[in-house]
């Protein structure tokens, strides 16, 4: 259920380590499902029973990965999984997650959410050494690197892998003994620790903590790795030049709304951000609506700062499925719309505010701007609950071609005309660091161009 | 995403002729993806070139039924299509709808949503005359009634066929030149009639003809037949003892919120139920959630009546895949939810007042409750947007055992107790009308026990 | 792996009734296994309890449509089963055998070989009395037949139906306390009984029962109707008018070698028939080679006859699978072949005598001398080990355009010329009476067009 | 349909280099169908257009895994493909073949068939330098090998890498602009040169080249590799010490009997085993019968030198699919034989000569001999036409646990008694070289334990 309109988000990971055998590979499954939201094109689970690490994946959602068949035959007391979307084309299974090696130290096994940048240098270096890719994903690159360094600990053979990479990753790394959790020094991509009974887990979001009944325990840092082991847990810091810079769209689309990152409430983030939005672009109308699912909490916010009534504006057909016909252009110019339909009783004779969380590239809110006309809307205001998209990103999210942004190459009154909208308003990037109460530790590259690793 | 705690719908169905021979496949895939939530069990398509009927359905969504190689194999003018819940248990695909035959007057095609009353009567008399049957669905015993009449016109005979039927249906019939629909005597499911150019469509809801474009052009009548062909539309009133009582549950909780029934907005039924309910039971609260996704609109209605602020309260995970593995009684207890969290933020330290469309078995309503107080609700309220239901319905929605209704063996302190709630209100039968505007014109049989076929 | 080349069967019949429950679903399994042979497009097993009736059935092979899931969910004490190979283009899993129905007396699954040739008049009948067809296969007909008889026992029902059927019929029948197997009154299709401990066994040919391990107590005789139950098994002949006349194709192609058919061992009379194919059409060769794999036989009884050492001819490659691509004309003719290739060391340089079965199209014997010829045959002497096809076939085998039958318009010369051999020779009829060692009993319609039903 | 009484063939391997753009895949795809034999679990095939690699592979049989739409999708003017048995318990298609890498030199696939026997050496070796190994296929250490190689021209840094593996190889490599072929030192595995118009083809077997229309040039030669670009063809002797000692068990039981292996005619071979077998172990009889299908030229030999009439023994019954249920011991010991089934005429009563290839585990053998008594055989004389089995194999065919070899702890009457037949008799080693007409150019280190390879 690929939103073109939007970024994407490429991978989800979770990992758990007990002391006792538990039911690892069911917890991981639940745990999984609750990311799935950062990735739907494959999901995998390494599992290690102290002797041995054992590696199942596949194309598809988690649930149709895995059967009850498979998960009773996954038995161990550690595990790593991973859901991933695929950003580059290459959607092959060979490049599903975790992935598993055997190397000098013995079996391991890998899971990143995340994006390197400096992937062609990295890559040169070790051909130069003799390695042979069989996968394009960033996973193998640091297999490589971590393999290369198998004279030392398997801790320092992280580390030095680590302190050659460059951009953002999230990092769940499984050995036969040891779970290791690795957030890049700038903590781009979410990364934190659970506790259940005995066992740790570490993941992308804290709603899969709530998932499988574990507690939060709190965030790892930037540029911090934790190793959990029948010793517990242990923290190294590894790099001296970290500086807080989550990226912000996690808080305005990729995170699930009741997870909490770096400390910031997400559903709050995303309430506030409508709230301010309103300050900021304030008009006037008969109703507030949102665009599914995204967009609804800032537009209870936008109403409730307005006193303008909020009513649900589209009804989402959610039975898409895998094999889903894209309707051909006379069927989609006929219908008002098949995936999202307008509520016309919330719409006929109004002046509409639809509230939207992002806009990228202009030509899904275009569609809902002319579906909101065709069902009889009076106005129509469009309000985007962040600032405007103007850059390219390569840390993890979804790389469009810069032409295809909108915020890119026209000013804001093109990109009205554009949409078809009576009136349209983002959120400023001061209102945004309004939302989320503090003035740094944010990447807004995407926004202002300042991105924290070059 | 079956609803175990919900009354279930048993089908949709959909049918269309065109003068021209138009891409009917498509048109009638989109249709049925438009009423998908009236039966994910099964999907099928027969369709006429004029000279040959023929027929594709199979088990699960439409979406995964059909791929564009299969629709693009089906040429045709008319067609009908059908989704199926299974009430039954004989979820198999020998039971998937519509039914093909072969017969005196040649090939017809049947889809039926609704439930007879006098099966077992209208078997044994068709046996005793030589009937063997391949199925155990209601639409292969008309299909035979019809067949014993072929010594009269198609009209006559589905007339002769329906006069001694007893039960709730919305049939779509289809011959190789003509298409069917016919409402029953009280129009207890709902049918109504669009048109797209000089297409003539008949749908089980308005929402499907906006999702092709169509024009909306009235409902079929109680006991209505209209009989479409190249001559244009043809109404025959088959029966003199109409008298309309369609189904409440279709408001509250069947059909989606972008379609009009009987002149009744879905949306605004429920928002009203909402308001109405709030005047009805009101409570003090700081915050008024719904359950997703039916309860919302009337989650927002009890909040605009009140003023009592209203907020997401609940992530639906709808990455459920065809084959999600029920978690265990052990991980169950531990995680708050694993299909509807709670937004913690929302709700922790709060009077939460929650709003759900209906309350049969009770059972999900408690586990609502204890997820709402584990994530630190101080106060839970209850509110229902319909009557108590007391009774068992047979027409045309899930039979439950009556032992499992809650409504029809514990008084309303009981049910609060046995979710758990802190209060319990529910909206009244004079409620609901008032939501309706209209004294009569519905079932309310779960309610109040009238049925209007016994 | 069908030979567009040859006539082919129709279908495969197996039942079992034990006084005992035993594993019923996994000997009726091996039983449709040892059958497969007689078709390949579908599989299906009804089962009785002694309560309830039910069936699988899919598209494919026996081992492909059953796993042991489904076989061990299927409790019993008596089972018909059914494989299937389509004569008329209706390749659906709707015409998937047994059919299982609902009617006066119960429950009845219906399992058939043959081809009925009144079916226009019995559907006429039918449809006037009311009925509706959902197949399009013979099964139904007889089925609606029997159920229109359903004031009297099972047993006159059955009678009563087949007494107005005209065509072949192997038949077995079960309904929850009977397996009934009916034989045509001219055996056209064979049916033989088998016993294991108490357990009956009905079954096309005897390596079934082999294949069971049950043994072989004597074929259903033309005209009778065997009932099995709890009492035992009881003989009713229910035709007078019943004068036997097998299918010669039956030890010619259809059936497997080592089954033995109304007291005539398949696998002697295709030896014989090399024999007599010698002694009527002598040739002088090196070396003779036999069609894979029906022709063996024959070619090793030409051997035999003759003195001309036998030797294998042909690889046939049997890894087709369910989706082999048919090769493109410009790959077929370069390659010698890709299904059937010949062995140079026994075909260069020497005078070749090749054997097949039987000769109806010819286009396949015209591949395999051109083969040859390529490989470096000097001669190619091509030996027919049945009389020449002159006739259509309505009985129960594929129903070619009489314009396809070579033999129905061509000369032999003609067909020489047209397959391109040095020489060709046909069994005679007189030559093949001689192998069954009886003047009469056999339906050599396809030959001399005498059919013994009209 | 695997044989767990015979040693298995681990792959086959082909290949294909166009100077134009010729239907490379399908030409492919026939190819590896003719090779299938070698190999049943899994096939693929990487592909170049000059400028990119790529590479489709699964589960399952050639026929299965690709479809035309895949095929067709690839496109280019060389390409390996290969068909694979697993021997090491690793069925998982991580393991599937060619393995497709990017390194130094560009893009690399490869295919191999053989075992390699300094596994652990060269794994150690490599894990030192740093190699993260991702399946357990000797490919990828022969790949890796190449890589570290990659400062050398592609064909230096093959040489330098099998340098320094030891074992049996055939190997199929394919860069962007050249496919090699080499063959090991030994050639034990056999690999062949075939020309199509301008195409040149490597392949395991000459079979493959009739069935894509190639004329055979020559076996390539042990030691030697071959490199084929848009140049033309190029011949390296890579290895001095090289001695052919190609495996004999590809004459008696691997290779296709249409195969030529190293000048020698598979199925001349096996025809003329059966001669010696008679003249070493004569014995009086009354038929002669092979087992399926790779004891039939042997029989058919013993016949002919004996004079005892040849006859077929048994049916195959080969509609096995992929799920084929195996029979519970109680209906095993029931049936005569459900895969194997006697030909009642030609055993019972008679005293039966059966001829196989070749004895391991001889409990295939017992049930065979047992299934003839059964079937009434008066006497059964077990003919072997190879010589005794006593070592384990190393070298590229399934590795039995020692134990398991009847001949490496039985004498020839213990095994008599083992299989329970009234006289055994083995072709001797002398008797297989006077078949081979050669007195050394073969590994027979199965039968003597002499291996050219430590």
């Amino acid at each position: 259920m690929k939103d073109i309109d939007k970024f994407e988000e490429e991978c989800g990971v979770f990992g758990v380590f007990s002391k006792e055998e538990i039911d690892i590979s069911h917890l991981t499954y639940y745990g999984l499902f609750a990311l799935q939201h950062r990735g739907q094109e494959s999901a995998g689970i390494a599992i290690s029973n102290k002797k041995k690490l054992s590696c199942y994946k596949n194309m598809g959602l988690v649930a149709d990965v895995f059967d009850e068949k498979i998960l009773s035959s996954m038995k161990g007391n550690s595990a790593i999984g991973h859901v991933r979307y695929s950003t580059t084309g290459d959607s092959n299974v060979i490049n599903a997650q975790p992935i598993l090696c055997d190397f000098k130290l013995g079996k391991i096994a890998i899971a990143h959410n995340g994006n390197l940048l400096n992937i062609s240098k990295l890559k040169e270096f070790l051909k130069d050494k003799g390695t042979a890719f069989q996968t394009t994903t960033d996973s193998e690159i640091i297999l490589n690197l971590i393999a290369r360094q198998a004279d030392k600990s398997i801790e320092d053979a992280v580390i030095s892998a680590i302190k050659v990479i460059k951009g953002s990753y999230a990092l769940a790394i499984l050995t036969e003994d040891k779970l290791i959790g690795v957030r890049d020094p700038n903590g781009i991509r979410p990364l934190c620790i659970g506790k259940i009974n005995e066992s740790y887990i570490i993941c992308s979001e804290s709603c899969a903590l709530n998932s499988v009944g574990a507690k939060f325990v709190r965030d790892v840092m930037p540029g911090e790795m934790v190793v959990i082991d029948n010793e517990g847990i242990k923290s190294i810091y590894y790099s001296k030049n970290k500086k807080c810079a989550v990226c912000a769209f996690e808080y305005i689309y990729f995170a699930r709304e009741d997870s909490i990152i770096d400390g910031i409430d997400v559903y709050l983030a995303r309430s506030l951000a409508g709230k301010h939005l309103y300050k900021e672009t304030p008009v006037e109308g008969d109703v507030v609506i949102g665009v599914p699912d995204s967009g609804i909490p800032a537009a209870i916010g936008y109403s409730k700062a307005s006193g303008i009534p909020y009513q649900l504006g589209f009804i989402k057909n959610r039975y898409i499925g895998r094999t889903f016909i894209v309707p051909s252009q006379k069927i989609r110019e006929k219908s008002v719309s098949i995936k999202l339909n307008p509520i016309k009783r919330n719409i006929a004779g109004k002046r509409v505010i639809v509230v939207d969380d992002s806009l990228v590239r202009g030509t899904t809110s275009r569609q809902i701007v002319k579906s909101l006309r065709k069902c009889g809307a009076r106005e129509v205001h469009f309000r985007v609950a962040s600032p405007m998209v103007k850059h390219c990103c390569e840390l993890g999210i979804d790389i469009f071609n810069k032409k295809e942004i909108v915020g890119s190459s026209m000013k804001i009154d093109e990109i009205k005309k554009f949409i078809g909208a009576d009136s349209l308003g983002y959120l400023s990037i001061d209102g945004l660091l309004k939302v989320f109460e503090k003035n740094e530790g944010f990447c807004l590259g995407c926004f202002n161009g300042n991105y924290p690793v070059k």
